[in-house]
């Protein structure tokens, strides 16, 4: 099989996803306050993350459960991301949201929960804003790119696709990191890929190896949790890296990415 | 384990969903105009079912497939239920479409790809209707149950669950039907619960099997696809009954429902 | 589809597998002694059960753990089979040993772990006994029948299927029963279809549901396990019925039996 | 978590599983004769692999198909393996050939379908010889960790393990390789770990990116199958790589070995 050559995507000015440079996205799962979400977006940015996650709106399994701030969050989200200068990727959940959603964010990301969620997809289609498409969790790959042919049908091609762990009868990982679908999507189409070992294995112990092997398959970037106090952190906390471990990680894949021809 | 007594929930002046009574509901996949569904639903009205199934917004894995009438499906179906006295159930898709197809319908269906749409679910939750909600093809038995909740917290509490398979490694049917859950289910809430032995097998000639062993596993109600020409059908035809078939069915059903203390 | 005619297994005299009759194998899971073994036989047979299961040979997981009597439980099996006037259904799990447990059993067992244990499935093709060749918990349908025909092609047609759940991502269940195997393999070929529902769920509060379940869906007959005291038994013991628990299920299959044209 | 330190494993006098240099098991699926066996053989072994694999027996899902050639089989394997200087990987299927694969084999390998098979295991473990274990393809890492057990407690510690992809609804690849696996594996005991990157994937294309993958996750060695004529092949042709594509694999690796600190 042919590979197709992959899709550039321009986040902002300097940044493209995509290129030979693998980007980092990283930053705490949910934006909580603006003393951790800053410390999490300082340490990222110092190790090298250019783009900063968090998310403001959260679709959270169990009712009650902390949501995310709403708008306050992106508030707060896009004022650290101007101090670190960073751009931001974070989630919009509701079609009614996207036009605010957009306002603060560079990139936005469509959950997993909400891959065939053909509603929000088609609306963010008619935008031109770049979109991260998460792979559902019990989704093939084919679907996985009809849900971005949504998108793309409407008019957006700027989609950044995401491997982020399979549903499986393994118990020992949150859930299954298919690593074989970065190879399996540059053979058939042109959307970059990115991996997140944050959420696939939930053991920030198992981040370190799946992101050198998520880069030595060939994926344009990762998406990593970082808090700066995980045992405080209101969602995921259990599964983030803490700023040490981060740049620790970040030194680590370097000689990976160039052993691949790509730089970091 | 005890189970718990089952919630009755009413539909319209005399159909209850959770009694005594086996409660099917029967049509076609899609509205696709009057005549198909006209002739669906009073085949299915004849041979006992009392709520006429029909899908008037979509959600399609690909997109450019035929996704529903929108509120021109939504009349035809009103019309023949009226006709045919039945009640309607169909599916939502849209946080915005919430009112609008309250209108026309006394059930509102949450598909299995909306399940952990929180935003839908609570919108759904501020209002009367009862509510189907399938569970998802990768959802376990709790996080199903956290998606009722979702609802039930905002103050509908009219919430009947489905079991419509989940995504395994089986390749012969559409989805694994689990129907271990009907009993679990039972044990763990007080919800209704009905079955889709359509979407669950894919394939016609196993769902008499199913539904009869949906019954005898203690199911409150089934949700079948019923076409007069599966052939000439616009969406999912390779898994529906003709009516002939689904008449045959009924009449088998009745003594296995009998069998268990139920009525059909 | 059409179904085949289902193929007529006769277990020593009196016993046919795959007629109208329904053929209940009940026991313990394992031969522990002759006392609890005694107990269990006596009360399946009262309650109906023709085939007395229990386990002298067994595959566990864990290294160490309980794994059978080996011959000494055997003897103990016979005896009480003998003494009761039930068959026995027991598992052989070495090629070396089937001689030795073709002297005491009416049916050699291949549990799940074996399925495709090719070298013993041809082995057991060049005897003529019975043999209950059990789904692997991952095997598709095919690979199943697959299974069968290794031991067919040796000369042995005398083969009884059984669906005991595959592996899923479900939790709350041992396994996840698919019972749309059991109409599915009445159209692949024409061996009769058991079900086990203890294994497949390993909760007894489930299993009265699932077998009549299965039974309405079609199946030839049940395999259970039932320890007249289940704390402590040495496996499995979490799942058994008591004696009490099965004579009251076997009560209420008989209506369903009845109601798909079988008997029981 | 800490990480073990991983066991060594010596195979014949020079050459070490475990250590810092990444160990290649290469060459044809099964022995089909000399001609192939040795193309394959010297080509693995000019690109540099030190170990060759081969079945001898097989255990095929598909009965009456191409199941090896038995002892002749493992004659040309070990003759060949002697001209060109390497190991040799076989695997054993029953019990009752333990001794007489041992004669050829410097490591026998125990296929994903007999992972469980304990009567094989036990017996294993009361030679000195080698071990690779694959992990069956819907075993819990906990349960292949058990299995290795049961070959420990009888003597032999001599034990390496194999990812090979789990069974999953991924339908783009013959299984889900759960690279993941890897570094929680080293986590939990001291056996090294090899990937099985061309079962896994099923597909020639990805076998270089899972290959680098599995050496940044930390693998200690890969299993490859190398034909020279892949269409020729009578088992598993279609996932073998062909010697220039291997060679080509072989030089890639490298960098990627030493980036994290291994050597190839």
């Amino acid at each position: 099989m042919k590979t197709h050559k992959t899709r550039l995507i321009k986040i902002g000015k300097d940044i493209v996803i995509g290129g030979k440079e693998v980007q980092i996205m990283a930053g705490p799962c949910t934006v909580e306050n603006y003393k951790y979400t800053k410390r999490s977006a300082h340490a990222c940015k110092q190790a090298g993350a250019k783009i900063l996650r968090g998310g403001a709106y959260k679709l959270r399994t169990i009712p009650g459960t902390f949501n995310g701030l709403g708008e306050k969050g992106l508030k707060i989200l896009r004022k650290i991301a101007d101090e670190e200068k960073m751009a931001v990727v974070t989630e919009v959940i509701d079609v009614r949201d996207i036009d605010l959603v957009s306002k603060y964010a560079n990139i936005l990301q469509v959950g997993e929960r909400n891959m065939q969620n053909t509603v929000l997809l088609e609306a963010l289609g008619k935008t031109k804003i770049p979109i991260l498409l998460k792979r559902g969790q019990s989704a093939q790959i084919s679907e996985l790119l009809y849900a971005a042919e949504y998108i793309a049908r409407k008019g957006n091609k700027n989609i950044i696709l995401c491997e982020r762990g399979i549903r499986t009868f393994e118990k020992d990982t949150r859930a299954t990191l298919a690593l074989a679908s970065v190879p399996l999507i540059k053979e058939m189409c042109d959307y970059p890929v990115i991996v997140d070992p944050s959420h696939s294995t939930g053991k920030p112990s198992l981040i370190a190896a799946m992101s050198k092997a998520a880069i030595a398959a060939g994926a344009d970037g990762l998406i990593i949790e970082v808090h700066p106090e995980p045992k405080k952190a209101l969602c995921d906390g259990f599964q983030a890296l803490v700023p040490g471990e981060f740049a620790k990680l970040m030194r680590e894949l370097k000689p990976v990415a160039k052993a691949v021809g790509r730089k970091l």
